[in-house]
This record gives C-alpha cells, structure tokens and sequence, in this order.
C-alpha cells in the first residue's frame, strides 16, 4: 500500500470548498440573535440572487427529499391529480412521493437513459392536472430535461411545474422566471459545495395561490411560516447554523465566481469527460446528457462495480456506481460544484489504469489527452491549441 | 475564470494530511497537564520509531533551521573546526549558520545539482575536525548525498556527523545508528504532512559526549534541557499544543503505512516524473536525482518562473521555482509526504498544457503516459501491464 488520498468525486455529496469548511468553525453563535440573522438572510438573499429568480427562496433544514415533500405538501390536496415525468431513480422518488400522499399520479416515462420529451408531457397535460413533477437533471443515469420546451407548456395551463434541480441548479441555465419553473429544489451538497443537510426552494405566486386551498397535511416542512420568519431573518426551527456558515462562505465563492462559470465550468468538464470516454472506446450512457456528471458505461465483461471497488482501492477515489438496475452497468463521473480540470486528469488516469488492470485494451494518456484538447480549446493561447494535434 | 482548487505541490510545506489537520482542533488543552503529556510522549516515542533509532529524539517548536542551530549550538565551540559539504542553498545555510558561530569553516562544495563524493569529504577530514555538517537531500537541487559511505568516514574520526535531513527523512532510507549519523534534523512540514513549526533531531551518544565541553551560547536551544524535559513528557517552554496534535495524528498514519513504504512512495513519485520529464523532452537538473523532489529544467527560452506561474494561475497549484542563481532556470516537483499518484497525473497533465501553452512542443498525455507505466508496472496485475505498450 502506498499513499492514497481519499477523495470525493460522487455526484452529492460533492467535494467540498475547503473556505466553507473552516466557516462552520464559526458557529458557536444562537440562531435567534443578530448575528446569525445577519448570516441567514445573506444566505437567503445570495441563493436568491444565484437562482435568478423574483420568486420567494426559503431555506430547510433537510436533505433535498425534504424540499421535495415540502414542495408537494404545501401546495396539492389528496386526490389530486399530477404528472410525473421520469426517466431515473430520481423521477421515480416523486412517483413514491406523489402516491405517499394520495396524489392521482401519472406517470409519464422514458427508458433510463434518455429523457422525457416535450411531446410526451404535453400528452399527458390535460387541464385538470394539477402539477407536473420533473428532474432538471436525472442524476441517476446524466440525462437532462427540456425544462425551457416543457415549461412553456405547463405555462399555459393551470398546473403548476415543480421541479427537482438538486444537480440541476449550477450545471445547467435555469431560467426560473422565463420558463415558469414554479417551484425550484436545491440542496447545499450539490453544487453548492457544502455537506448535506440543507435544502432550498423557490416558489412562485401560481405556487402559493395553488398552496391556499392546499389541505395535504404538513407541520415541519411548513413554507408559509418558514417565509413568514425568513422575512425577519430566521428559520421556523432551529437552523443547522455550522451549515448555514459554510453555505454563506459557498455562495460567496459561488458569486465571485458567477454562477454562468459555474455552469459553464460543469458544461466543459462534461464534454471534456465525453470526449475521453469516446477516445477510450467507452460508450455513454445517456442519449441526452447533461452536465452534473457522466454516465459511462462499464467495457462488456467488466462489472461497473469492479471498477468503482478499483477506484477505491487503487487510488482512494470515491466514484458513484450505477443505482436499482443500473447498478454494475454503469459508472458515473462527476462535475458539479467544486471540481475542475485537475480532478479530472486524475480521474481519467486513474480510469485508464483501471481499464487495463481489468484487460480492457487501453492506450495509457489517450483519454487524458483528450480532456486537454478540451481544455486547450478554450484556454490556451489560439496559435498554441492549433499547433497541437 | 473556472473552477481553479488551490493546491499546495511544494516540497515544503507539503500538502497536509487531513486528519492532523483535523486533529489541531483538539487543541484547547493545557501543556503542563496529563492530557497533553501523552500526546507529547507519544509524539517522541513514536519519532523515535519512525527515524528507526536508538538515540534520543527531541522536539522543539521551531523550524528545521532552528534545529539545525541547536545541532551546533550544543555540540560546539567558538573555533572548532568544522566541515560543510555542500552542493545547494541549503549546504550554503549550514556554512552562514557556521560562521555565525565563529567556527572554523571549510567548505567542500559540488556544483548546483551534483552530489559532494565521499572521496571530496575524505580529503578533508583531517583529525582536528570537530563536526561534518551535510545535508541528506539537498531540496535546491534535488539531489541526495551517500551518507553510508560518509558516515563510514565519520565513524572513523572524533567529528560529529550532523545530517540535515529536513527534507530526507521519509524520502530515503537512513540508518542512523548504522551509518553513525550522530545528529539528525528534521521538520514536521516535510515528509511529516503537518503545518510548519516544529522541528526534531536525534542525538547519539557521541554528539552528547562532544556537547560536555561545548561552550557555544545557548538559551532556548538547550538539548540537556529538553531532554530532562522530555523524561516527564514535557517540554522546556510552551509548545506548539496544536502542531504536537497534527504531529501524533500523522505519525500515527505513517506508522499505519510503514516508513519503508512512505520512502518507496517517494521513489515510485521520482521515477515516475523523471520518466515523464524525459518523455517530454526535458532536461532533469541534478545528476544524483534524490526522491524528495524532482528539479527539472525550463526548456530553452521559457524561464521557469513563467511555468510556475502558469502552474498557479491555470490550474490553482503551487509549484516551487529554483532559489538563488537557479531561479528562472529550473522548477521542482515534490514528492515528499503526503503526495501520491493522483497528484502526479494532475500536475504532469498541468505541465503538458502550460509547455504548449508557451510554445514547446508537446503530444498531449506523453508524460501521464509515462507515469501512468511506473504505476502500472509496480501495482498492476503482471498480464494486464504486460499487454500495455
């Protein structure tokens, strides 16, 4: 055994900013005086900001799921009746989550893989539905949505368009407002790159009108009382105040930053990472791929799991397998939040060796090499980029 | 601007174990308590261990310099004789730190990047020679002395072999009772993987003996002092209670890992980036390459403080420039402590892109390339790295 770093390269949580870290450190304060206020409405007022959104942005103190119950608590009432579109474990969460409460759910699905159509939806959008429920990004297999397509036509009827960008928010152009994404969920361990237990939302005025006749029940997840204390810049229950730090020093990063280099920054490790796969002779898995990470597909007779154990105990990284019936199919790289060109160098290293030590053919470099073309096309100097093969 | 991780690459301080980083949290203690006793005991004990000697180990809360003073400090006398080999910046510092003292100082110098023979240190080792004053490796240049053959000179005579090895210790193999290195310096952010701040030496009995009738002045290095100290599990003045934590926790992981196998990472790093320097058409500095670091040439027209900074502002990584006259000539490539292969691919991918970047021909992923066959050929299974080219 040699040395080997532990690192975290899974899709959430995510790596983390080491300047948020150290913030929680901070968090020996009450959350019911002015100095924490101070901190939660900055918090609130960047998520806002970074969104991109004039909706109301509230803050849980929950994993992403919380947001999403939250979101279907608070504005539905049993029976009725909503749209789900799911292409991935994550689509299917809101099919179990619809029906836990009684929804009259309609599921409207594409193979894992590929991504619901517009065409599909708009079948399906008749005009006593009540919601659609949608991932902006499915992170179980990389396939992203056509929220800008589908959310023009949710627009137009009464219905309105909740929608889980968990991985979505911060590797994808969100238009909230424009597109009429009524409600928007977030959570800190994604591209936010802080650990999990915080999560986020936005609704829109559709979103709370359809919440005032609303009878599902709810009591923690209550977001007219979390907006009603957020006003005065605190938290309906104790808030994770170490996260709330470490988030306020994440969006701070995140802003002077700005938040199209972070989309952009994801974007660019994507097609740097589907360029290696292809220059390995992997396949992809996803027909419609997004930019919160890459689903690429184990070489025939290598079970993904074997090179996610490889990853492990080669190198020390940790990498996300593939989940339910993709699971030993397939391996996912990441890219959202806190990642850059340097991480995946390594990876794809690490990757290549991997391949050989399980026989897969491999020409050592090839596919690192094809991340720095991706690089040096938008990086070097226009004469050094060309003079290169 | 994308997302740029902020890397620290150098050969000191080297990257931090996060576990002692961790652990500097533990910190709120008293120093003259039980508590803190059993830490500091532990920290002593199990340098004592890891440096695989039977003479004392003592700490002090200073940097490797401070230590080196102490060496002289209290083993000599104004006007002893002294012999310093030296062949870098740091050989340069035992020979200022000499005459400060007003020791009678004969230099025996190799060139920047050469190693001083055994045969250069035998021609000047005349009987009234108190001490030989050398370092282990020589981290300007990256190169590294035969301190068994010189330590078989030493033995010889009444002189005292006082070793620098700041910079040797965990990078290569050093039998200090053996080889009859009577005082051996090292400092904690080194091959240690802690903060800076806290330096160590051994002592051997003959260094004791000569420090009986050393007459230098000396106050807060007082070894006869530390040691009585050190008997209780106390130090002489306050220490560093923070970097003492750091230090137990990583000493604590390298005794997990081994010390041979902490040197063997050195090695496999070294050879692995001498074998990429080559791959890439460039010129290593030293002739007796160490494995602390690797110092390699600019290529002709390019200064090398240009690849530093690109190493910084592309890629977030510091990386180390030559010092002195070597500035602007040379760059170093660390390997000791907390580094290992991963980072490796990272920073060699790095160069590949900053090389093109200034106008030096490069085929991308050559030099991973490299690296990536030392790898294979020490940790791949036989059939899989022989089917590789």
């Amino acid at each position: 055994m040699h040395i080997k770093k532990q690192r975290l390269l899974t899709p959430g949580p995510t790596p983390l900013l080491p300047k948020a870290l150290h913030a929680m450190m901070d968090s020996d304060v009450h959350h019911r005086t002015d100095d924490f206020r101070k901190v939660y409405s900055a918090v609130l007022r960047d998520l806002k900001e970074l969104m991109g959104t004039a909706n109301d942005v509230l803050v849980l103190v929950s994993s992403g799921s919380g947001a999403m119950e939250a979101a279907v608590q608070n504005t539905l009432s049993a029976g009725d009746k909503v749209v789900v579109c799911t292409a991935g474990k994550f689509g299917e969460r809101w099919v179990e989550l619809a029906r836990a409460y009684s929804l009259n759910t309609v599921v409207v699905e594409a193979p894992y893989g590929a991504a619901v159509s517009p065409e599909q939806l708009d079948a399906a959008l008749t005009p006593d539905v009540k919601a659609v429920l949608i991932q902006a990004s499915e992170s179980s297999t990389g396939s992203m949505h056509d929220l800008e397509a589908m959310g023009r036509l949710v627009k137009q009827t009464s219905a309105i368009f909740i929608v889980d960008a968990i991985t979505g928010l911060g590797t994808m152009p969100l238009d909230i407002d424009g597109w009429g994404l009524d409600i928007v969920v977030g959570g800190s361990q994604k591209a936010f790159m802080v650990p999990p237990g915080i999560a986020f939302l936005s609704i829109s005025k559709k979103a709370w009108a359809m919440g005032e006749t609303s009878t599902l029940p709810r009591f923690y997840f209550n977001l007219k009382k979390e907006l009603k204390n957020a006003l005065n810049g605190e938290s309906a229950w104790t808030p994770a105040t170490s996260l709330m730090f470490a988030m306020a020093e994440a969006l701070t990063y995140i802003k002077s930053l700005g938040m199209p280099k972070l989309i952009e920054n994801a974007q660019l490790l994507a097609r740097a990472t589907r360029a290696a796969a292809t220059a390995l002779g992997l396949e992809l898995f996803s027909s419609a791929p997004g930019n919160a990470l890459t689903a690429i597909q184990a070489p025939s007779g290598i079970d993904s799991g074997v090179i996610i154990k490889e990853f492990r105990n080669r190198f020390g990284s940790i990498i996300a397998n593939g989940q339910g019936s993709m699971k030993g199919q397939i391996f996912r790289i990441a890219h959202l939040g806190y990642f850059d060109f340097v991480d995946l160098f390594g990876m794809v290293a690490e990757l290549e060796l991997i391949l050989a030590a399980n026989g897969h053919p491999v020409e050592f470099g090839k596919g690192v090499a094809a991340v720095q073309r991706v690089y040096a096309e938008v990086a070097l100097p226009r004469a050094a980029a060309l003079a290169i093969s």
